[in-house]
């Protein structure tokens, strides 16, 4: 068996045993058995932090709720944006909350590599959680996507999937690639505007596309991303609707995947800029499943790094 | 019996019968019997949000304190003010909160309505419970204030109370008037500026008067209303001297009442705009009462609308 | 015995054996026995509402992780800095938080003596713990600091402490002396600019100096303390270089002071300004220890106040 994990900042290296394992207790936690015992005691006196350096209601919300679930007390640690946020003063943060007898400290920062930063310093017996980081990893939604998509598609090694939008600024996609790589998955596209698609030295996997419809033909899921506004003037489109006509999913292009393609984005969505709302709000739409997933992931993650 | 509510939006049509069982509970929370089962696990296992795009400390912890003495877990989702507000926006905030598997959602909007569109958006499975939206209802104001009164005169068929200061941006008022008609009250009288009294085509219920001498005059009960500072400018009076003169509570004016006139404010109060100080905290004043029934109505809500 | 506390607003005048008594139970929190009960349910069904009127995060997070690990519920009750601070509104917030049924307020205040208003006002049965008021007092920050100096040396009787840095402003220098002033400290030093120095008739106890060199000469304890950058402006030097070159614990002082002369600071500490990196996180820093500490004394004192 995999060794069980003490922290999660990455899926990057993860074996497929550690994910299929904590995609396993995410489905015991979505579908309790009668007869399990009851999760509300599984943390009973654990503690865990939420130190989130960037505003994320959803995400923090996500994990309090994991949290509370399985009988931790949760703690939200609001920090100003400006302060504390890096170097030594950081350490101090940690070090100081650790002392005050904490379990895990589940964190989002805009700069890639804090979370493993506090791997590094943190003291033994305190777990951290990456909750996003820069654009680096977003563990959790990896691994949601992949429930996800793993309830209606177990056979991974059948299916392509494409993943659209600004790729190079996303910590979504580069799990959502760790994660799918990982589990066997046969074809993973990347499609983007070539000013927002990494280069292979930054993200080695994946076949590259410019062309949407050429993306999509034939997938089995597609994963849409967020646009940022503030990203929309580096990019040779004019205008959002352009932006739309090039990269946006609606009925015409979702038409041109596999029958049932899953439609899938990590929210919260821009409506008539990266998807169309019919799409969003329709019948392959797997939005809100993925919400509810990763409550679950969490709790298969909290679970496996606290658990006694 | 009247059926239970699944969600509390308004007081308006609601049966006598289902106002005096809410009534009724939380008057049980207020005094357990000795030998009644704990409450502390009616609610155990429930996740109810605190969903404020208001701010509002006191109504929110009111509903806080209420969720957690019946076991449930509360998280409060701190909403910017500008975003998220209206629209498939606001839909999509509470589609995604759903979809993480909450119970209960107590909303507070400055946009009348926002609670019943929730409600017609809302998945099976989850009660909306308005905690006060524009000017057109705080249902648990009007219960506790029916509460506060019942406590102290159960006979609301010989009952005389005035509502007075601006009724027409006021949703308590409005609740209130809900309540006390639905209980058979006998007559209600409702005191305002010209130009902060509604219509009755907007609140056809109640006695008018423009003088708070005549309103007052016998009556069991006065329900004073806090009169927001950015309201003075609209009314035709030069400054809040004025505004006490002739629309504030003193004691003068409460000897006019009638003997052992109960004194009401749904707070914070305005000392010397619409209550003199003396009368705010005398013998007659049931204002703190007011805030102690709003946490037993809210535990009476919240089993009403969620317990199993 | 000495009588129960039911409020916590200073240490100044409290008998001995309360400090003590308190001591102990915090050390009991720090290493509860196999057989004691579970601290768990000691303030089930209990409410403490954390009622801050200056930002702190850290005190703020250690009263709440007290209190949840003693059973209770705790509301943090998130305050406009600018509103109800002061005089007859603060009262009547105080008034409608009792009214919901709290059973102790924790309150942080920029005004000294607003805990004891506090509890000049507060109906029977709801406790004030001072989490710190202006510069007169924070009474858990000098009980923590003094379990703290216990731990590795219970023989006050024989111990010499240097308390250094702002201590005019200062509510935990205060604090501080009183602790260890009851505990029978043999000496009490304090070292300031002049500037910084309070008046006799200000703090009567301990020995005055303004050369740090000859301050912390065979100290056994030495208690850094915070320099406000806006205090700065007001002493007669020219730099932050300058304050750390007179008034900064660096390894060269520290050779000076006894052996194992324990290193202590209330935290967030200025790296560089009043204390060296290394000495800060050097072998004789009991820092962090304080951290902890200060969860363990909140645990004590929520105890005292709210057990039945």
């Amino acid at each position: 068996m995999s060794p069980r994990l003490r922290h999660l900042t990455t899926l990057e290296n993860l074996p497929r045993e550690t994910i299929e394992r904590l995609l396993d207790r995410a489905n015991r936690c979505a579908t309790p058995a009668p007869t399990a015992p009851a999760q509300a005691d599984v943390l009973a006196g654990r503690t865990v932090l939420n130190l989130f350096f960037e505003p994320s209601t959803r995400t923090r919300t996500s994990f309090e709720l994991a949290a509370r679930r399985l009988g931790a007390d949760v703690v939200n640690f609001d920090i100003g944006l400006s302060s504390t946020s890096k170097g030594e003063e950081l350490f101090d943060t940690l070090h100081t909350l650790e002392a005050m007898h904490l379990d895990a400290i589940i964190v989002r920062h805009k700069q890639s590599g804090t979370p493993d930063e506090l791997v590094r310093h943190a003291m033994s017996g305190v777990s951290v959680i990456n909750a996003g980081d820069g654009n680096h990893a977003h563990p959790t939604q990896g691994l949601l996507d992949a429930l996800t998509i793993r309830q209606h598609r177990p056979d991974f090694e059948n299916l392509t999937v494409v993943i659209c939008g600004d790729i190079s600024h996303s910590r979504v996609a580069r799990s959502d690639i760790n994660a799918f790589t990982a589990l066997g998955m046969k074809e993973i596209r990347l499609c983007a505007p070539p000013e927002l698609m990494p280069g292979t030295n930054e993200v080695p996997q994946g076949r590259r596309f410019d062309d949407f419809d050429a993306a999509i033909e034939g997938a089995d899921a597609v994963l849409m991303l967020r646009l940022q506004k503030e990203r929309m003037a580096s990019i040779e489109l004019p205008d959002e609707a352009a932006y739309f006509a090039r990269y946006g999913l609606d009925r015409r292009r979702l038409a041109l995947a596999a029958k049932g393609c899953l439609v899938m984005h990590p929210g919260p969505i821009n409506r008539g800029i990266e998807i169309a709302s019919d799409v969003a709000d329709g019948a392959q739409s797997r939005i809100l499943e993925q919400v509810g997933n990763g409550v679950f992931v969490r709790m298969a993650v909290l679970n496996e790094v606290l658990a006694r």
